[in-house]
């Protein structure tokens, strides 16, 4: 045995700061730095495009010597001023959330103890146990429901569908695979992307996803929808799975869940529910009622990080049936072996519910973000978005020449600029530049969408930052770029 | 239009901070106490179990009212010495990076930030673009390959296979589901138990995955593989897919990469390397040449946050064939629309090239870690663990009590107690109590697996905190524990 000397309080690491005092004045003039963008996150453009020079600064080779801890700092304080914008009281695009200031307190400390979430024995797998316990209280789940944080609602939607998949094929198709059994699945034309990306990445091909139409306020026809799975079952296709939406991406559309728990039940369908943002309405008084079914659901994808501001990622799967949960995800070879002592144990673990064996902790910061805030002040937020939204589309209805292109649902005003002598393509041209414009100037950040073929400006308010001026604002600058584009 | 005022510099959004001076020093404090755990990461106890105080804290209903600022920084200060223990310097379990403080500075950026980085035109998009050229410059890929940064090797095993497998298929199997078509692939027994997982998710099937039996060396048996080549070519399947792997979990043996390559080449299969830790090790002067062969792969799984200490999560995979990579997951509805000016531009999106649209911000602590350390100081403190698993294995061939279970390949060393009057059920039990008590006693933290179907004490070093003297007091805890439970 060699002679050194074990570990003494000044041991470092070869990739620990040399010296640690001057590392924790850096680490404090970062976060100043951070603070001060948070504080003023109203203030400034609502997006900047990443300059030139920053992307100049980017653009070099692998480096094989540090530049130290000083130089890190230095380009991390370059890039801050960069990001998408949600953190802006006029960021209206897409649905992002504009996460919350608290979460730092909590990713500071994720950070500092550097978890691997995929199992094992510690604080962070507890917290986790304890969100879902959450998550089952605000969703009217029972006690046997199983969850899972995720990077979001596409992977959660990937977990729910192979439960769905697992359990009517039976768990042996685990190891022999998917046969040709002509599995279908119904959603609405409006549902959301991720519903055929599950499809595709499980082998059941997004054209066993049928796409069912809506009516007029963009929710799933439900005459259609019986017609379509009578058919499938006269032409020999096994129907497996229905998913409703709590909030469409288009215009915040929510199917009659109700509805589709009903026929989900008498057809023998694993009901799901694509709950992204929509979902965290549920903590509304306003809109809680619209959310009727949505207890029934076999399974819930949705995220923290959309209307209930947890910074990202944190999206979460529910599985009412956790027995079947667990059985399509666990196995665990003798390095990963189950019924384990001290760190070893703490079963069951995250990686029995999911497909990843790495994972970052999520936990902390959606916990400490519900103690901190309690589900009344994200409801009364929530509502707050609504009543913007459906501020602005009054406004939009009665103004001359302004088109609002679908009813307001929840937060969403979908609608466009309309002179009286423009083709429908050069409309679209407009509207397009209008957005295009917006952005640029850092005035607003809408999106764009079609809806009925028509390019439509997309006002999506999840946003705690938002005033009811904030849609003044926008009007104004809609009608700003409208005249300058002419 | 209503009268209130536009934002001025003092708004507060809803879940914004009351008092942003208290939230400041909050934040420092929180700070300070992440600091202080970092700085001691080599002090106290590997791992200790939460404690039931703390336990029953968690325990409580969905918070309706928030409890503040203040109880939060309180109750997340109480959960920071519970981690799992991989960043202190005698934490051997598992394959658990130690992380970096470094790291923090970019993860308190990042949370400012608060950016969704599956699209869109933002820094990070850019920082992750640098970190995946760097990736291919790392792993000598082509210009032509891609790459995403994922959770982990087991998102970046899923990604990958069902690049191979759509490949194989043809692209119109994403809407037409996988057919019965008897695509098979290869892996070495000692394999990741990810790749089944892959199978298992994409419709393959686990038994689609053969394992191919290993030498004494633990390497796949290429004799072995052309032969259920050839079996399963006869028998009417089609082989697809070959993974090697840089590093296997139990002992870190290493593939013939290049002998891999060969038959993957001859055979036309997809050559996937399962790169998880052992694929850093070409930063590793002494190591890499033994990775000879990785840069022939189609695609490679690999992890940031294992040897080469970026924080939890951070895992990559590279796909040689860029075009490909994109075909598989590309596919845009139109609130998504490619070729956006503005916010909306910024092509090509990391969402055409993996499931996940909601993505949090990883590339900002891969990049600013490499850039900070760069390749050569990461690459000595791999170097350094496998001088200390050398060490070690060196140590325990010679003592009389115990027992070397495998050669010891790079950074990992198997091995029992073994006293000679005992049954193998008798040793088993032993050995499995001798690695409870470390982890309880908190003196160091090996995990277990079986070597030949025999409990062994699993040493695995990827922790740039650990010394060689660390190895010495570690015999001795081997000692005493077993003198104690004898």
């Amino acid at each position: 045995m060699d002679d050194e000397v074990p570990h003494s309080k000044s041991a470092a690491g070869a990739l620990d700061p040399s010296d640690w005092d001057a590392f924790e004045r850096a680490a404090h003039e970062v976060l100043s730095g951070a603070l001060a963008k948070l504080r003023g996150a109203a203030d400034g453009p609502v997006w900047q495009a990443p300059p030139d020079s920053l992307l100049a600064g980017l653009n070099q080779p692998l480096p094989e010597v540090g530049a130290g801890m000083d130089a890190i700092a230095e380009q991390l304080a370059a890039v801050l001023p960069y990001g998408v914008g949600n953190t802006h009281p006029r960021f209206f695009g897409w649905v992002h959330g504009a996460g919350a200031p608290g979460n730092l307190l909590a990713d500071i400390i994720a950070t500092a103890i550097n978890a691997n979430c995929g199992g094992r024995d510690h604080a962070a797998i507890h917290v986790e146990r304890q969100v879902i316990a959450w998550c089952r209280e605000m969703f009217s789940f029972p006690e046997s429901a199983s969850g899972l944080l995720v990077s979001g609602t596409s992977m959660a939607t990937i977990i729910a569908a192979k439960v769905a998949r697992d359990a009517v094929l039976g768990f042996a198709s685990r190891a022999d695979g998917v046969p040709e059994a002509g599995l279908v699945g119904y959603v609405s034309s409006e549902a959301h992307s991720c519903l055929d990306r599950a499809f595709d990445m499980l082998g059941l091909g997004t054209n066993a996803l049928r796409k069912i139409k809506v009516g007029p306020d963009f929710q799933m026809n439900l005459k259609a929808l019986a017609h379509q799975i009578r058919e499938d079952r006269e032409a020999g296709f096994t129907p497996f799975f229905l998913a409703g939406t709590a909030g469409t991406v288009n215009t915040a559309a929510i199917d009659d869940l109700n509805g589709l728990a009903d026929i989900a039940h008498a057809e023998n369908l694993w009901f799901h529910v694509d709950g992204a943002f929509g979902a965290s309405a549920i903590l509304s008084e306003a809109i809680r009622p619209r959310l009727i079914g949505l207890d029934r659901a076999d399974s819930l994808a949705f995220d923290f990080h959309k209307w209930m501001h947890v910074n990202y990622d944190a999206g979460c799967v529910l599985i009412r049936d956790g027995n079947l949960h667990r059985r399509t995800f666990a196995r665990r070879p003798d390095y990963l072996a189950s019924g384990g002592e001290a760190l070893a144990g703490g079963e069951p673990w995250p990686v029995d519910f999911g497909p990843e064996l790495s994972r970052g902790n999520r936990a902390l910061k959606v916990w400490a973000h519900l103690l901190e805030h309690g589900t009344t002040a994200i409801g009364e937020a929530i509502t707050a978005n609504c009543e913007q939204a459906a501020y602005l589309g009054r406004h939009l209805e009665s103004h001359p020449l302004m088109e609002l292109l679908a009813p307001v649902s929840m937060n969403i005003c979908c609608f466009r600029w309309n002179d009286a002598d423009r083709s429908e393509g050069e409309l679209d041209v407009l509207n397009q530049s209008i957005v295009t414009q917006l952005q640029s100037s850092g005035i607003a950040a809408p999106s764009t969408t079609r809806i009925h073929g028509r390019l439509a400006i997309r006002v999506n308010i999840t946003n705690h930052r938002t005033r009811m001026s904030d849609m003044d604002l926008l009007v104004q600058a809609v009608e700003a770029a409208a005249d300058m584009l002419k």
